[in-house]
């Protein structure tokens, strides 16, 4: 169960008003990379963790991600609460709200228009936040990886914030929450390499013949190795014939089908073929004419069917005399 | 800030795993009506908020939801457990794994496949949780009333899904969710009319001449009217001429141009013309035609398979005068 | 069946061009309050619903949002109308058009580069509108509820626009506009409150135990009272224990497994295990050095199963001796 | 299989940095008529195709526009490039880099703060791209023509972008991929008409009697006929009687339920009405009085505060006629 | 404005409820190639048009599919009603009604449990509409193409469920509202070859030099030529050397940085190298060990930095006795 | 540059057509973890990379996931093209297509109606790719860590598939496609280590005094320590009044208003104070009377404004006469 203490983690001190640097924010509140991405990542994690040492990792380090969620969710309302107020009230002067809006330096149209100046969970581009942002597939060294991941951009990503700020309780704030991914990373860290063998993840080994193989898939320039793709663990396959159909068997699909399965597709093909012994007169060539009635369609005789006569209608077009009028 | 208990708001104790019911469980746990909606609804809400007494209600409801979460969440994984066993250790007995994912009464492979049994934030269709959802705009008299009809959704599919199962544990804790609906609703409605006036919401008036006016704009069948369009409060239209141009203005759409703006669209207009004094053959007249080479395309040559007839038609159509140069 | 008449509902005159407005005033066209929303919530509802009164209720709203997502379109379009020709038409003198575009107090790129300054289904920020937004469930108490709700939002986000312009025809059309959504509410509440009793919503009872239960769930600092979770009402929990484990169960999640999933999760524990009485040395350690090769891979010995030796490689490195040079 | 030239089809040459210009861009790039777009169209579509050689073309035109979006996706970082090494080192200077990134002209906060001036898939307004874009429903008829469509809005995108540039690079290379949709709309369309016929697309005949009906269903203003909807080939149906029920069934929808489900929906029917022979006082009226102890709730002790001033509507209710039981 | 007829365009007459087959038929109403998408199609290119013609068009036709919208919503209705009641008033007997909503030939539990067995805007797997599906641009000979696309994939869905029913007054509608999608694809060619030229679209030319080149991407088994890539109106390429770098500028990327920014750049690339001449220990290295001992975190000594004195923690660790127990 | 060969990189060999298998494989096809993110994935950052090495990388892995993407969506096709065959031929029938398309064991309904028995790129409930499964931030040592993670995930949902089939030949080509992510794996760490430092990710440090903090956030049950939070490398907090307020400023939000914001806010606050020294009638509360009648709405009298009156309507309601039919 969650319980809430009306204190913030950090405290929060906004200089001035900023409601463009607030949108900026949002990267962090309803963003991919933002706290409650965190949060829910390892909260739903937790649930379905079996191991008790993790299990608690992952609630603890989701209840703080829900406050640090609460820290940053507080640094948007600040800097967006003088055009709370003005959005709110001040509905005489047009111009000068419309421009406060619009502004230079200020995309955060969204945020005031449909929101209110509140704390939307979108990122800083207004696009609303999405549990597809959550990769756990409930494997623990999968998840535990991909955990580290997440806190390594979520530190990039306040890094950036931390730049484009000179409000020091601001980035003081923000400072706080980079360290905290730091900390988490190592926590994960930990959690990780203390499940061993932790690689490769899961149950099933690779195949061995395909395990320590580097497919130089990019050529034609120069090539810069290292120890990712050269070397004794690596075998390089250069040559494009042997990076194709790798295993010898054709390099081809193929199913077996009932036979009434491939007498339906036979039938379809049929139907559906792109005739390749004809070059049809398309609907761009039509189009590329500079007369509409150049061609025009059949009518009197009952249209293009009546192409069994040969095609009459090409004639009256001749006759430059557009046929239907409407 | 939020803490974290170790113990559940409400135990939860499931008879027998059941993945497909699991499954529909989803619905509250990541889907639209589900207690992350509730929970981030209010707690967004809170954030923004400055009113003393609302903040505090909507903190300690949106923090009783995120333990609802939990609860929800850990029936989903209870239901799912002997699925998460089976998933990562049994890598051999294929069928019956497939079986047991796709069975009938089972919906349940994309939470088992992608997820891992776990409990994953989205509805029991497999879409991930939206933000979009989220419907609060910053305004207490607007907010309260979706805080009001988002209980009685949610309070309404914790009904559908008590009657989708016989499990007691299970029932029981879905029962007390339910009612906590019900008891977060009566908060609501008493925030709400303690604000008064609390309608219209906002701080525009309507104009008047509209604002108790019931179109009827749906005719030609029997008419049913209550207080919702009758009576002495409503003033019915059902001529259909006083239902358009209801300001008496022509009821089109102008807008002053700038003379070169004017006369950039003149320009376009004439361009993009649909010239209604012709009748063009089209390509779907020429699609109608049973023999690919009836109409075949112009070039001297021919085209690719210009060889075996000739493409008399093509010579018809123009006449001898090649329409397209391509 | 619909039907539709050249005129609009109201009559739209916009004094001048003005892409950045135009862009704001998609909110209510393909923003999540707009017109389409309601309109389909409305139409949808109606389509479902089995009482006559208020089918023809919502079938008679739907159709005035369509009319009103016709004038707010076109209010779009007017606004619109000048940059649509010059981008249509204008293509050589670049450094302006680029400057019209992205000029200050003007968001509407996406609206004209990719939408062609026409009027497509986004809100300002150009988030495509997506059902997502809407909450109907097929009981009528509680969609009343949502609907009750959805109007007095889209009241709110008109007298925000409204706000927005000096435009008088601009402002008069949106008055109109944000005035019907006044009258909206009033019949959705009568409706909803000609159902009786309407509250809770949906058939089952709450359980009486927690259905006047508040749970203080927030503490540490002021508290303020009111109706909503104090007085004769209300039984107000603070006390941490008592909010935990209400059912006195324990709080705790189980489930009752049969034999051979609860063998195959332990099977899943032993192999997933974190260990907790070891402390690995992790990837991040590894990445805090200061020297790539301080400690390198093994590699003649045959890589990290060579360890049986007692890591030689460490040895090798701290000469200074990086071996694979790849 | 796929294999790589480290070369481009198509040299970039970018004068100057401008990350303003490098986020419309993106709409060729993440964007719903972009490459990717594209590439997935005619991937998927040749996956599935049994024709050898629409699967041939297919293929051979998805490989050229992945080609292509790695030619935008290097215009994008080559502007996006100084942007790249002032956001990842410039940590001391903020202010500059705010107005860097907020500054007129730029909307391109999102691409730098949270994609740090990559490239990613998503639009201009940071929208992310979805295979929601992709129309392909495996049937040759009709994807060829989702196929012409879709080089036709490619072409105009890019006839947009070049407009706003005066980067002779940049325009150069950009004529070049718009160039390109023009010969793969050629191709298709050649592909498409090669099937004959080819309309109406598919197996099923369409009923005769409403295959060559127009109906006028927007009336009220000038009408302006064409080939489209009048002449020979139409019959225009104006008759609003006409237009509905045109089969004369009635009009309405029916179903032959079991008697078990009409009695439960007559069950529901009953407990769910809204009773048209009652106004009952709603919400709204509630919301409308000035004072909010107007009409206070009953309860013995009065509420949290029935008292201090007296409540006149109050003491009423206090007087012992308790409206509402609970 | 929109007006409503009681009456439906056609009557619907459905023999039994089938939730399943009801779950099926959203495909055409809030799936992407359904009714919804296409109203709103024509109906957002109608406000944008300022063609006379074709802006009467695109009305008439968007108020058709609005109607077409209203007989298929029904036909989801009709099939969805003894579910609906079901659903609402039979809360006893679960086991029954969990397998009337997950038994075998029906899908229909998101429609059921979430949408209370109305009508709701998503697609047949419960994926909600979004306008992401509209690809209107606002260009008249892109957008046309679109429609007549659009005609025909929706053709053809209907064609699939045709097939899939058997109850002869659902085939009936269903034939009326395919049908409808011939005529309405026949009025958008009329529209599109009435504009003279149309192709290539827009306004610019395209580069002559490209214009007819066919790039045969895809080698290294049978070519199939048609009119598609080979014969006269072709030039083909099918060297590799020549596809690549086409204007022969070299093929690579570029820019002109200000020095400033080069220099930044150039100290990012040192500090985020990857060094190609050592070849590091990887967690992944660390993760392949058996025994997570094996290589143990520094401890005493103070951290993996103590590696100046040559990793005394390793020695330890070839003891088998790990250090950090936490 | 990409090129294209005819064969796969992997023979795809199909026993039997299984459109329910199909529907699973989809989500390495278009599912989050599938091989069109793997393929963007790398793609979009080799085109922002300026390290030659890395960008070297990240191309060949990039084409070699196209050439996966392009096996898997073989796979799935293979797997539909009996189901193709009788969808497009097979109009007749109607029983028997439904329940193919929906019997037991077989979620493809929408893969079929919708999609045509091809391969669309959705996972396998449906829901579109997304690029906000793509979590690049063009950053390499959090991209690096992102791909490790990625490959991870990938693998095991491999894994999965493997599992749930014994078509040899499925199994033998995802057993392929599963070793490569363990050898992508491989690569990226590689990579990442070869970038010395690499942990913290970025350039600012973080604040050491809450860099080895642990924060036990989850009381009230067993503890379980490990190395990730527990040691001499960390400082634990469990103490509540230390987790709060962790910089001593009093764990409050605040900003410097200018005087006029303020005052605007106060005047906002005044207007929407929810007032505690009141208990008001709710909706909630009318809604809880058995008689809509109980209070009725005012009306002769002028509506509920005859308050003044002192509810006249109360004393009514008392007497059991509802007031206004309607």
């Amino acid at each position: 169960m969650f319980a809430h203490n009306k204190r913030l983690q950090y405290t929060v001190r906004v200089s001035e008003p900023n409601p463009g640097l607030a949108n900026l924010m949002l990267e962090q509140f309803g963003g991919p990379q933002g706290e409650l991405s965190a949060a829910m990542r390892y909260f739903t994690q937790a649930l379905a963790e079996d191991d008790p040492g993790r299990k608690d990792l992952l609630i603890d380090i989701a209840t703080e991600e829900l406050s640090h969620l609460e820290v940053i969710g507080n640094i948007v309302c600040m800097l967006n609460k003088g055009a709370k107020g003005r959005l709110s009230e001040a509905v005489d002067k047009e111009g000068e709200l419309y421009r406060s809006i619009t502004g230079a330096g200020n995309d955060s149209h969204i945020t005031q228009v449909l929101y209110g100046a509140g704390a939307p969970l979108t990122n800083s581009a207004g696009v609303p936040w999405t549990a597809a942002y959550i990769d756990s597939i409930t494997e623990p060294t999968a998840d535990l990886r991909s955990n580290i991941a997440a806190e390594a951009r979520a530190k990039i990503v306040y890094e950036r914030l931390i730049a484009l700020t000179d409000d020091p309780g601001v980035k003081e704030a923000l400072g706080f929450l980079m360290t905290r991914e730091i900390a988490h990373q190592k926590s994960f860290e930990k959690a990780l390499y203390s499940i061993q063998p932790n690689f490769p993840p899961g149950k099933l080994a690779g195949r061995p013949e395909f395990a320590s193989v580097y497919f130089n898939m990019s050529q034609g320039g120069p090539e810069l190795t290292g120890s990712w793709n050269s070397g004794a663990k690596w075998q390089t396959v250069s040559d494009r014939d042997q990076q194709v159909d790798v295993d010898g068997g054709g390099g081809e699909a193929s199913v077996e089908l009932p036979a009434k399965d491939a007498e339906l597709l036979q039938q379809m093909a049929l139907r559906q073929q792109s005739n390749p012994s004809v070059d049809p007169l398309t609907g761009a060539e039509l189009g590329m004419m500079a007369d509409p009635g150049q061609i025009a369609s059949a009518s009197a005789s009952g249209g293009p069917a009546s192409g069994a006569k040969g095609l009459p209608v090409g004639d009256e077009v001749i006759a430059g005399q557009p046929v239907n009028k409407g």
